[in-house]
């Protein structure tokens, strides 16, 4: 990606020199999420341009010089199928860091396929070849779990691990869930296996709303063939007139927050985890929603080693029940990349994978 | 008060039959808090005019019928001066009350002062008689502490008891404050008692500001003479740049809330407790505001009778030093309560009390 | 119950005279759990024997002197299935239920079958028929739900819920199980549902380890067949040589809580959930598994409403999937109410159901 | 300090050359702790000997190869009074760091004056000079605070930064704290600033009581002058027969944590920070003084760069007032530093300080 607003070219690269601790892989898949749309679109501060994106990849060693450490503590070896935590580096002594304790605000954090010039090497996994320097936290890929599986979930069912930590569901709460994008398909399977009762999705078209189901929403509410008042005298129905317990907002829209903050019951909680661009300002009426209600409203940004390490953990035990591959509408061959771009823009399907090797 | 928006009238009442457990208080305090205005402009549903208002009161037992425990186990005795908590009844069984652990929305709530008839009996502090039914949370007032001490901080300390419970300081946090009202004036002693380190306060007008100071703010803005960039520069002077780590609202302003939020650092709480009725909406930018910053918004409303007994203690260790009672800026007889409530209604002081017994 | 360590005697009451808002069910099933062997052996204070056992059961209704409405505000009918919360008063206004948030230690607590003498009427399972007081908190059984699932999990599924969210378990947790009574199995099947990864039940014998494996346990180790250091191998195998991240211990044994702490890794959680009697101390090294280890050890006392209603959702989703009623082992006449006891005392069978209608 | 148990001696090191990023500070004060004496005693594991020990100092910057920021983002320049936090690597990746949110469980932490050899450089404050490696947290001293101010609190205050921030203390709680060391002065004293209400201290002898009554406690009970039933007695007449709602020990001793637990309410907090090296078993009953109270104990080990900087702000706002200075009681110089050594193994005084240009 040379800059915003232009088409993606194919350059090549010389192959790296590994420095102790590194590994080069062979991509097996990777993606086009909602960031990288705004990356595209030049929404993102900071970007050191041309990029290779692709901050959530699978690919196989296929050089490395090791010993090199799994984050479970086993040996790593060459043609093993990897996975790993994109954020590559944060400082650990900022005051992000250091006091808050919110590593995700870390300003020297560095993130494969978003801050790293492809100048710098191959840091994204739009690419043949991606180059893990040493320390990055990485994974051998369960065998129980397909890259298929992993890449559906991809940088979505991590964000949603991170969402369902902030959400704190008690089993059986009621939950709403705002989106229909990966992020919220994920949600919606992590709230089921959270202990949910009732989980409502709101979100749009049709065919996401069955896999919506399949991922274990009891209600889905399309946003397009639907009024607010309609949505929300089906949100009372379904939680005996009080509301939900627990929304967690995965659609990106200022009106999402506007409609989540009437469905939530007295006492409830409000996960704010879709808003990664500017989408504008929400009107929300404190006295009603907030102070009244005695709400909690959390804003929830990134995601932490952790959380990588767990979605793994939660694709071995159920990726054989739960659809997470189905998200994973398509696969691009790297020369169809910017048709690729065009339908996640477009939002055509949920999120369209990359295979570098396809031709 | 008959009815909404009619002067308040002095009317006779019978002295009640006492029921076992039930004392009457001869009053000595009362006050008129921002709800009595809200109670006077009809604006809160569901009242029973016409009601005897003052909900938080401080009076001498005259009669009882006891044994009557106060909620530290010790015997009250004819004599004594009593405080208690206003709500008296909960139903302990719903679900606010038993599920969500938000005893504060209950629907069967009664409070004194607010949710009685005057045709139901003495439950209101603007009167010279209290009636305590069986089963009020009742204290002895401590000997350091005097009934100005206590009803200068009345109801507004509770409230704000609870607030600093919702806003969870953490030893040395930087603490924003909004509001100079009574609730705003107790938070901020609360905040400084609690250990935070700048506190920073923004109301008008100047006076007000003057006690802020003395109630423990190092840093007082004045909402009427200063721009929202200036006051916003201030704030990130006085924060090294990052805002503070807690927002406390108690202004009731929609656009306190706006500003509020912008004040804040990245992973800080905001908590809402000044929208006790609805003054209209706020534009928040959730990616901004919310889910950039990894925020935490809480409502905070009413207080619980653990509330009202750790104010009681908060008084007994530091009204000596902490000038809760100049809060508490002037006292009115009966014969002139309809002026004490247009004072209070043209905010021309912090708070205005009410002596029944005053000629 | 006529006294402890006397035979329970079959006694003829009078029918009781309904108050507005009572009602009298005609007993479905109730259940012998460990508290009834602890009240026969006399080892909780205060009990005003003679009494009639039972605290939770499922009944018909029979009589109602309505209107009465269920927990979730549906007006209740006669011919319903009812359970209730065994809990039938709290004073909502002592230091336990209105300071510390702790109303399972309220000490005006009163509680179907351990609390009211049988000359203060039907207040216990034991028994054909059964007064439901005004405001006792109640549910009509979802239709999904059969009476042998609801007594299958009875007070355990109670006491569980309370436990698993003290234990506040994160999606794809590892979690330490110590005990395979009722609250044990269903604390098993809690923690699968709440997204547990890795389970580990410890207990005996083998049959109650195959219903833990069935209740969702991925490991089960039986205490009478193996050493401890053996099962200090299989758990740290089982969890990458870490230990758990949660345990929960419903065995009620010193040796459990010993043993607890040794298996889980740093910064994880201990909640203590079995001790409901003094069976000793238990020999703890404060470096060794708590400081160094920066562990939480959170007691568990009782359950609150929002528990026991919550256990009902927890049924209607899961009941056909989960076996809880595999728990009650086998349904007893009150012709044979002693063998039940003594069945329950040796442990012989998880749970002893009792069935009054039967002869 | 060649190896456990023998004299410390007095060696010449040669000046470091300077990495980019890094300082030499002349030292101006350090101290003794109780970790050293555990050094020196052999009873930490994977020590390096011979190391310098002091791992809390403050110096004065000598030479610098800059620019380098403070942890507030200001620029240090020569001559500044730097103080440090003492953990100068953890490495953010593995389970401790990334997953369970324990940093200071990380098992490649790195602290001044414990984990590094004496023949890798100038890492501990027993030194006329400290090396400052590139990255290691700092801050410039503030005015207002002596270097007496800081190392009297010194590494005790930072550790009781963190067991506070562990114990949640609301405003109004009553606080035990148990051993009056230098975590446990600083413990009370940052209870009382937290809004404890009643402090009482357990320990000895009489002058460190008489300074634990000047650091806020507010009852003081002789550990060798009275009985655990003369105490218990005088506790529960502090607290109208309750117990105190938070217990922090840092008292080091297993009969510390028996007496503790006897002495909290129900639903109360127990931390315990004070067990640094094994000292034995403690016998605890879970039923009595866990399950049956519904209480919650948290170990508390080490402490983050967040605690450090924090401590700074609190000696900003409070040296003045609060007597840290003066638990540290006498200045040694190195060629003392055996009897230094010797006092504070045979607890003398609550604090040896080192001055290293003292002759």
């Amino acid at each position: 990606m040379p800059a915003p607003h232009q088409p993606v070219e194919i350059r090549e690269f010389p192959e790296p020199a590994l420095e102790p601790g590194s590994m080069l892989l062979r991509t097996m898949l990777s993606e086009v999420c909602g960031t990288d749309v705004h990356l595209w679109h030049g929404r993102l501060a900071g970007v050191p341009y041309p990029i290779i994106p692709g901050h959530v990849s699978i690919g196989r060693v296929d050089k490395m010089r090791g010993p090199i450490l799994a984050a479970d503590g086993r040996a790593i070896r060459e043609g093993d199928r990897i996975v790993f935590y994109d954020v590559h580096r944060t400082c650990g002594r900022c005051y992000a860091c250091a006091v808050s304790g919110t590593p995700t605000k870390c300003a020297s954090r560095k993130v494969y396929g978003i801050t790293d010039s492809a100048r710098d090497g191959l840091f994204g996994g739009w690419s043949e070849a991606i180059y893990l320097e040493p320390g990055v936290v990485s994974a051998v890929l369960p065998d129980s779990v397909s890259p298929e599986d992993y890449i559906g979930g991809g940088c979505g069912l991590i964000t949603a691990v991170h969402a369902i930590d902030r959400a704190a569901i008690r089993l059986a709460d009621r939950v709403l869930v705002q989106g229909t994008g990966a992020v919220g398909l994920c949600t919606i399977a992590l709230a089921r296996l959270s202990g949910a009762s009732t989980i409502v999705a709101i979100g749009a078209p049709a065919d996401r709303l069955d896999l919506a189901r399949r991922m274990g929403a009891t209600l889905t509410l399309d946003l397009d063939l639907s009024s607010e008042d309609t949505r929300r005298a089906r949100v009372l129905d379904a939680t005996g007139g009080r509301g939900v317990d627990v929304g967690i907002e995965a659609a990106g829209s200022p009106r999402a927050v506007e409609e989540g903050l009437t469905l939530i019951c007295d006492g409830g909680r409000y996960v704010i985890a879709g808003h990664y661009t500017n989408a504008g300002a929400s009107r929300i009426n404190a006295h009603e929603h907030i102070n009244r209600k005695h709400l909690e409203i959390r804003g929830c940004w990134g995601s932490e080693a952790g959380h990588f390490l767990r979605a793994l953990t939660v694709l071995d035990m159920h990726a054989h029940a739960v659809p997470f591959r189905d998200i994973g509408a398509r696969v691009y061959s790297l020369a169809d990349i910017n048709t690729a771009l065009a339908d996640a823009e477009a939002m055509r399907l949920p999120k369209a994978l990359v295979d570098p090797a396809r031709s």
